[in-house]
């Protein structure tokens, strides 16, 4: 197995310390349980964002902690749930007066430790499920659709509003509706290896591509030749918009997402053909969002995500955010 | 050749293309001669500095240019120079009365292409030339040490003291002081494919490392079987500060650069071996940045990089920076 690693069972602890002084400006890590959060309080009563779920996705969760995006993150072993301690432990520690709204991708064990970590505390509490995967509709770890990309979207957003002192109710419906606005769909080139397993999760032959992959290697909807860039963004593109539905006009995110082995060349290369694509539609791109944002290790491949917009979703796309992995208007 | 492409020889443009698309705030794309330039011509006269090289180690040049940073920067092919007509267009374009300062890795052809670029502008013009990597003294395409990581580094630092209307003499004596207080070097986990040759540019056997490698794949100390990472980072750390030789107590900034198929997570764990490391010798760790910033393609594994801080390079290096790969204090 090819990594930088010491021993399999202490690369998170090892990992998440090495993230908390690396940005220490701006996050603290706490180990056993393990969660990030913003190394300032926030100074008014707000609601408190709190996301996680396995590692392997960096920089998601952790890198969007900070002002305008999550209070807290708990990351689990390399592709598996948090435990819902963690939940406990980071909610009682970012509690701001005005309840937690978890936000969980949807996977079966998420969901369980997510639900589980909400009954241990007493603050009010909602949740956000992601499920903006428009490739599958039940999958491997999953009832219904994967939560993948789009979910730092939802963080994003709904981190904005979340700053302005909104309600607890407030914050779930728009989240709610960020997540129906959002549709996604990857394509990977290779699998990845988990530390504790050693060795790749799936095996792609020489010139195979999984279409509609999940970000765990989770089979997608066909396993075919590579395609051209424009062929197969041509075929995602059309899956999304067929489930989004945009009016003609519709302004739209584009976010290329890479899996973290693809060079950051050809996820340029796949947003100048998805905007024209989408040009042609009379769909006009006016926000994106290319790199390396919801990883699966060193998976090669990339992920498509569309966000319809309206008012609202652009304002709290465009408001100030300040964390290690996005940072604008600061 | 398992690589988001529709032809080989329209990568680059395309990829150009959706660069500027997809940071259209910031930058501004041209092609034929291909150059980024900033999108906001800066409102003070300023030394200009225009950086570039091969293609396929983004984020770096492009990435980079923006207000604190840049003024330019020109691609070349993948892992090839860009041409004399691209640094002579960009030249007057970005010229802004103080003349223009070039910033170039130490690689023959680039060495040639700029030198030959400089010559056939009317501005006044100095190069500062970047060697940092401390692995080898000759190289493949090199004549002396390598330029990698390290660049990053002076671009930012020089890049904010243009801001202030520093001259073209002291801009140039600055980046050559930052250039001499940074050492680099790097180890590959894999090869990268270069996508006109389409295969990988060399082979290592699953168990084997690169050791030193230069971010175009070439040779570097030594081929061994992976160590652990304290054991491999340990081996690079001496290494840099034989070349540094930190007094006790050095403020230093710390780099762990990722070549392109390394995970995040990864990266983090190396940063905390790393800075365990550093603090054991009595040199402090008081700026750090982890991330892909200077990668070869999809190469897994990466680089450290050291700058030993003076009050100058500090100040420098915490000024105000807004391009599309590297932001704060905007």
């Amino acid at each position: 197995m090819k990594k930088f690693v010491n021993k399999v069972d202490e690369i998170l602890s090892e990992s998440l310390t090495g993230f908390g002084n690396a940005h220490s400006d701006i996050i603290k890590v706490n180990l056993s349980p393990d969660y990030i959060s913003r190394k300032l309080k926030p100074t008014n009563d707000k609601v408190s964002l709190i996301s996680g779920g396995g590692s392997g996705h960096e920089p998601l969760h952790g890198g969007f902690v900070g002002h305008g995006m999550l209070d807290a993150a708990c990351p689990g072993q390399v592709f598996s749930a948090p435990t819902p301690d963690q939940m406990e432990a980071a909610s009682n520690e970012v509690f701001n007066g005005k309840g937690i709204l978890f936000i969980v991708k949807n996977y079966s064990g998420d969901i369980m430790n997510f639900e589980m970590g909400a009954d241990m505390i007493s603050h009010d509490n909602k949740t956000i499920i992601v499920n903006d995967d428009v490739a599958v509709e039940d999958s491997t770890f999953t009832t219904g659709r994967r939560g993948v990309a789009g979910t730092m979207i939802v963080e994003k957003t709904v981190g904005s509003l979340a700053e302005t002192g909104a309600s607890l109710g407030e914050c779930k419906v728009f989240g709610d509706h960020v997540n129906n606005m959002t549709g996604s769909m990857g394509v990977a080139f290779s699998s990845c290896t988990v530390p504790a397993a050693g060795k790749p999760t799936f095996e792609l032959s020489g010139d195979e591509m999984e279409f509609g992959v999940g970000i765990h290697g989770e089979p997608g909807r066909k396993r075919e030749k590579i395609k051209s860039a424009n062929e197969l963004t041509k075929e995602i593109i059309d899956t999304i918009l067929e489930d989004l539905k945009p009016e003609k006009n519709q302004e739209v995110l584009l976010h290329v997402n890479g899996f973290g082995g693809t060079p950051l060349m050809e996820l340029y290369l796949l947003f100048n053909s998805a905007q024209k694509l989408l040009e042609n539609c009379n769909i006009k791109v006016s926000r994106s969002i290319v790199g390396n944002y919801t990883t699966s290790l060193e998976m090669a491949g990339g992920s498509f995500t569309i966000t319809k917009l309206d008012q609202n979703i652009t304002t709290h796309w465009d408001s100030k955010v300040h964390t290690s992995a996005l940072r604008w208007k600061m």
